[in-house]
């Protein structure tokens, strides 16, 4: 049996990243779960962003982003960054986290995220509470730390984290299912 | 040390779930990873779906669309509604899935996934190989069977998928990490 409720955001699994945005003068880290890869050519993901947050202002300004997959290690990274606002604090500075120029886009990558994805953005859609940006994935950089001894992207060496907004909570990856 | 690559979709991890669309008159089953909650007022979920599948077709002529999130034990149908067409299989026959009825619009719900999600789609963008359909969700509906004994979903319960397409891999979820 099931049971019917009223509308919500509840779809699960979902990603849990870090998007970074900003340039010299200043850059901004956001944690975001309204993202996902929405085209495979040219390669595009689209992240949803509420217009008061402090990111919102600097994606408009900048025209790029990069989201950085977190390791499970950087839970506590994600957690600040997705409730305090970059208006009060420097949140590089307060997660420990570290900005490396990017080699396609002006926002800067978060050195200790195993995954860094670059993006221009191409196109801003309002939804309503969100707005959602798309952008076009320009390079992409990954952590020889988490590839296997053939030089290939190792999951389980990543951690990765989900977070699923139906109740609230992350969880890490657990066993390789199916596939290559 | 990182090394840098040519743009590609590597996200991860994403959902994987199966979309189903039509009406009494014949219905699909389309499995995408590139979905998202993208706004929570009202509550949207985008599926990016290339226009050569069969059920592209469906969802421009039938408007609407459910998301239903499956469970480990139903992988094999993933895989094979992610792979088949629905020109040449009935995938709900195929895969031993049952439609039921939906109470907010007219594509039918699968249901042996644990959660369905009734979309009506507000708006298509064309981004290249994939256009992008973003629905509003009008209902959700949620399986007895996945409830705690608070009547709480449980995710354990929920045995959920990911797709991990930097590597072409399923994995499942591993443990609670934080979060209420």
């Amino acid at each position: 049996m099931k049971q019917e409720h009223k509308p919500a955001t509840v779809l699960v699994p979902c990603p849990a990243v870090l998007v970074s945005v900003g340039n010299e003068m200043g850059a901004n880290i956001i944690t975001l779960s309204w993202v996902a890869n929405v085209c495979s050519k040219p390669p595009q993901i689209a992240i949803g962003v509420r217009p008061n947050r402090h990111s919102f202002g600097l994606l408009e300004q900048i025209g790029d982003f990069v989201v950085n997959v977190p390791s499970e290690d950087l839970l506590e990274a994600v957690i600040t960054c997705g409730t305090k606002s970059g208006r009060s604090i420097d949140k590089f500075a307060t997660c420990n986290l570290t900005p490396e120029p990017s080699s396609k886009v002006t926002s800067p990558r978060i050195k200790e995220c195993p995954l860094n994805i670059e993006c221009k953005t191409l196109q801003v859609i309002e939804l309503g509470a969100h707005h959602l940006f798309v952008g076009e994935v320009l390079a992409w950089h990954i952590d020889d730390k988490v590839l296997d001894e053939d030089g290939e992207p190792d999951i389980a060496k990543m951690r990765l984290i989900t977070y699923n907004p139906l109740v609230g909570q992350y969880w890490s990856l657990g066993t390789h299912l199916r596939g290559r």
